[in-house]
């Protein structure tokens, strides 16, 4: 059931100004396909994406929304690579859907969010608090793990148009994502996961993005307790961080990084 | 009418690991609020911004979305700063913006786009085909132009959190504007100009963020028939640039450039 196909990056010709020269040739440039999605029949939503791992996207999409409960709520899936559609079946009625997402209609700031804090009644059903202190990092082990999503970064490196995710442990990552949308590469790892039946609660989240209120609360939906970022944070963000008990680890490059929230997660090592 | 204010940064407590040590201090984050427009009484949309410049968003938005066809079917426009509301009084009918609306429900990949290439009829209204030439740049002018986009970005400099969009001729930026959603900041200085009568036309636009094919959609919008980034483009935005004769210019980093689309609108001086 699972796709990974899809060409997620193109080549494209470029004219180079650099220096005083100018010089044509041929560049990679990141893909970005719509897909829609079709719950029980009727078109539910068009996100744009990479195109890789579809189904994982499109399940890890319709659990932090809180479409379905769980992967055993999915029927069939089925991505129509041709047409740009992915065939969802749930056991769910679509009478149900439709109160679900009723008042639903909202933009996102694009790199703002589209699920402001707790507006939508729906987030605070899905969002979980992290009332437990399983996960603990040492400093070192955060900028070792920050060090290894971007090493393994290969298709940033190629395009400079991607973000890139990561479950990680502290002994290392555990499964990565890249995609052109922010939220798309943490739905993908859930997805992942929830098809997969692998546990959460263990795992770290890393992120290359910036740490939005909407990235805070698909990290809080998803189920983990720390968030590590190359990138800075919003005040919102660290709010719903801070309310959902997540730690919040950003800007982190070599040997310097902030811990924002629940600071005991993270320790020095002496 | 017009609304500058409000604290677009504030402070938050952060602990700092660097090179072995440990400090706590005060450190400065973006703010991020979300602002529901209503129009004609009704609840249309929420989005979250940076909160300055709020009516001038709003008007852009609409003015993108094809809501409004000019500034003047905006009958007021009001900002309730106390709960987050944007109070739009429009001369256009509800019934004709819900029909307008009808099958437009979408979600952004945030960095991705939510307008989906053509996939929605109000696209295809809005944008313009950039068939003039009117404006050219030289290769030095364009370095000179993200030169000094970067150094005006006071605010990404104390949060690293925000993007920064300009309207600028060859001589220089004319008009800028920062917000942590990518998009915001076209409809800000988009609003701006539509409420002040200022000619779009003769424009090049300035952005600090990568080129996703939702922004090239926003600068055929607004009109411009340059985009200069620092960043990547995405394929699907080089596919727009070159159908809507837009010149795309991406990694701009101090002497060098790659010009992907309409090349002829640039050129060097020997």
């Amino acid at each position: 059931m699972s796709s990974s196909e899809g060409k997620v990056y193109g080549k494209r010709e470029v004219t180079k100004y650099a220096d005083g020269e100018q010089k044509t040739f041929s560049d990679t440039v990141a893909v970005e396909v719509p897909i829609t999605i079709k719950v029980n029949g009727e078109e539910f939503v068009t996100v744009v994406c990479s195109p890789a791992y579809i189904e994982d996207m499109v399940v890890g999409y319709l659990a932090s929304e809180g479409v379905i409960d769980s992967f055993r709520m999915v029927q069939s899936i089925r991505y129509d690579q041709t047409n740009g559609y992915v065939h969802v079946s749930l056991s769910r009625e679509l009478s149900q859907l439709h109160q679900l997402l009723q008042g639903k209609r909202y933009i996102t700031s694009c790199c703002g969010m589209s699920r402001q804090g707790f507006i939508f009644a729906s987030d605070s059903k899905t969002t979980k608090t992290m009332k437990s202190r399983n996960v603990h990092l040492t400093d070192q082990e955060c900028f070792k793990l920050m060090n290894e999503l971007q090493s393994e970064a290969h298709v940033f490196k190629q395009t400079g148009g991607v973000h890139n995710a990561a479950l990680a442990t502290k002994d290392g990552i555990v499964l990565m994502r890249m995609d052109i949308g922010r939220h798309n590469a943490l739905d993908k790892l859930y997805g992942y996961c929830l098809r997969n039946g692998i546990s959460l609660t263990d795992k770290v989240m890393l992120f290359s993005g910036r740490l939005s209120s909407e990235i805070l609360l698909k990290v809080a939906k998803i189920g983990c307790e720390i968030v590590l970022s190359k990138s800075a944070p919003t005040d919102r963000a660290l709010m719903i961080a801070e309310e959902l008990e997540i730690t919040a680890v950003g800007f982190i490059r070599a040997q310097s990084m902030n811990v924002y929230t629940c600071s005991e997660r993270i320790y020095q090592k002496s």
